[in-house]
């Protein structure tokens, strides 16, 4: 290490805070840094700032967005009565890449995970509620994640929205598209055949 | 994609540039950001322009330095009459990691690759005949990579320093420490006999 500057330590020190960048990924990052022009780094260091700067959640569905309210929740082409509700701003991403999901969202910004000590009120609830009261919301789907922690937060949004009288379904749970069913675990064979469809 | 701010692509856009990082990695690595404090942002984008302002190469050997020589050619208990040959700063850091070498070092910012077409004239080589030349160097170790580009560099290094009756080496080439024999390709299970010693 002593080979190391002490400028070249410090931006190490930064790196290997992120997920997925170890001590040696983090080199790899200062080589490429060292060799990059300093117009190019330059501008990577603004678009550091400028994210954390214009990025905040929307006030609708709190998706990323850098306005008031995000481009979904904007677009007037969106379907505004049905309701996709994700754990986190990159699951909305995954289902708009899949692109045949034409409503909107609520992201939840959390999920409840008592062994994390996570509960229903670090969930961002309260906005979905006031929006299924206010406007004219017809369907809910409940896209959480399919572990403990999603399942668990995805039956505590079913209670609490049940009474409100608007239409609650969860995302099907089954063998992934492409893969071999001798490969797949147990509960999801057992999730797959529960979610069995007449052909 | 349709999900991400017009900041956020633009940042995207700069980390796929990074060698391993790609639109997955960059994707988590965004999420991060989005989560950090503004200031721990702030600190990792000045570290970054720190880099590029202050890290230059060492006068004496071309190894990183902020300085005008590198702390390795400022440090009076280094053996300045043995040189060990490197391609790049990088290669600096693993010897230095291993920890017996305590000569000072050499670097070529570059290798010998006629299919790349980097010749002769991209390696700093003059700075080497020079310091020869005018200092007490009475061995040079050449510890180019042992793939193509650095056997062709060490030969061709060799050959034009072996007039300046300097003592040359190069650095032993074997089945590596703690691995096992039978892995061993056959090029380097035959340089591992070639460079066999006595017990």
């Amino acid at each position: 290490m002593a080979n190391y500057t002490a400028s070249i330590e410090k931006l190490l020190e930064c790196l290997i805070k992120f997920p997925g960048i170890g001590r040696r990924s983090a080199e790899r990052i200062v080589a490429h840094v060292l060799g990059a022009s300093k117009d190019e780094i330059r501008v990577l260091s603004e678009s550091l700032n400028k994210v954390k700067e214009s990025v905040r959640s929307c006030r609708i569905c709190n998706n990323l967005s850098e306005e008031d309210t995000c481009k979904i929740c904007q677009d007037i082409r969106r379907q505004k009565e049905i309701v996709c509700v994700v754990e986190k701003p990159s699951d909305v991403t995954a289902i708009e890449k899949a692109g045949n999901f034409h409503g909107v969202y609520h992201v939840l910004l959390g999920s409840i995970s008592p062994l994390e000590g996570r509960g229903p009120s670090d969930l961002k609830i309260d906005g979905l509620i006031q929006r299924i009261k206010e406007s004219s919301i017809k369907e809910i789907i409940i896209a959480t994640d399919a572990d403990t922690e999603g399942e668990t937060t995805s039956i505590y949004i079913t209670k609490l929205l049940k009474p409100l009288g608007v239409h609650l379904s969860r995302i099907g749970l089954g063998i992934p598209v492409g893969s071999n069913l001798e490969y797949a675990d147990a509960t999801t064979l057992s999730k797959s055949l529960e979610s069995r469809r007449t052909i």
